[in-house]
């Protein structure tokens, strides 16, 4: 029996955004790999093992699954949003790196809707050139962080935020904020968009000066728009042309 | 009878790539408004009336469906990839303001897989702090462009590039290659992925030193990595951590 991996996204939560392809790996899958709400997001069926595991345990996950492929079980892992925008899929790779055994393996990313284009569904806000950054520092000191939103904003990148904020560590997205204020001035528009495309999706768009930390959480993307980004209706867009 | 606009993503090419979303909406369509190519995905059948149209025309476009709408009309204007990378949801808003007649209309941006998200499946090159960038300067001039790609250099993103190169401005790709040359040196990783999802697809990861424009045209999505974006086996991805 020939073994694989499918690294698949599982979209923003909407069932109904799910590609068909990602459908069809976990029909034919034998066991299901990742994060316990992700992993909650597939039915249970004979012949299918699921294997949810805690936050924060990326390499062991990817490893686990890779030797689970090596040992000729079909294994999807799965993330939510696309498994090549801070998820899964780098995790993999890294731990392959080395491990040169692993290097013939049937291995395979499929895409998913990631979270940054359902929240723009509220309008266009990334319809010009655009830039996306996780702010988590778990991975990166804060001066990294601090240097490509400046950057960012002198290049007049509208700009899409993953985890902006979490309990620990409550004071990055205020500093996010008061760099952005002083970049990009006050009447600068945000989008936070919670749990987009969920039972509890929430939108909301303001201007920098008029936002607060409080209305980020670990399950808000936010995006805040470039010098050009206006209101349309009850809409929020970036015009295509630069300014 | 009370008409819709959806402006929805076909995704990159691969029907196993359109949600389920997607589809629900063209089977429920009176109108597909959209570019040749594009509407000529979607199946005729009878109550449905097919709007093929011209490159370049994307305001005539979004006129007619916004007023097929407003008729009572069920209006699909479909684009490849996501609606609101480079595509016609931005065209769409811009072609509201100033007509508040519009602005009640029940308007929806349905994502779909961009093709960036396609073309990392190569890995996961987009691991990382990204940008997105869209090469044509039908929209800019090349100065923006030119700061853009240095900034964002300087912010050690890992970048996407659409529209790289066409038969109208065949030069814009050779100066970008210049500029990337300068600002990330010759080893850094770019990857060319080609009519990724189809039939047509070819994927290439070369240096810069080693990339000619000649390896890309309408149909590729150019990525480059950041500084610490490598290979592993036959896959390239940018690890989680920044250096």
């Amino acid at each position: 029996m020939s073994g694989s991996l499918i690294i698949a996204g599982l979209g923003p939560g909407d069932e109904a955004m799910v590609t068909p392809e990602v459908t069809a790996a976990l029909a034919e899958a034998t066991d299901v790999v990742g994060y316990i709400p992700y992993v909650a997001r597939v039915a249970p069926r004979a012949g299918l093992t699921l294997h949810p595991s805690d936050n924060r345990v990326e390499m062991d996950r990817a490893r686990a699954a890779l030797a689970m492929a090596a040992a000729g079980r079909r294994v999807v892992i799965v993330s939510s949003g696309d498994p090549g925008v801070f998820a899964m899929a780098s995790a993999v790779f890294e731990a392959m790196e080395g491990m040169t055994e692993w290097h013939g393996l049937d291995v395979r990313v499929l895409p998913g809707i990631t979270a940054m284009l359902a929240a723009a569904a509220a309008g266009a806000p990334l319809g010009h050139d655009f830039c996306c950054i996780n702010l988590s520092d778990n991975l990166k000191p804060w001066a990294v962080i601090e240097a490509r939103l400046r950057h960012a904003a002198q290049a007049d990148f509208a700009m899409a935020f993953y985890n902006p904020r979490s309990a620990s560590r409550p004071d990055t997205f205020a500093k996010a904020l008061d760099v952005l204020r002083d970049a990009c001035g006050p009447d600068r528009l945000i989008l936070f968009a919670r749990a987009v495309s969920t039972p509890d999706a929430a939108l909301r768009t303001v201007t920098l000066a008029e936002a607060t930390p409080e209305m980020a959480d670990m399950r808000t993307v936010v995006i805040v728009g470039n010098s050009a980004t206006r209101r349309v209706g009850r809409w929020v867009y970036t015009p295509r042309r630069a300014v």
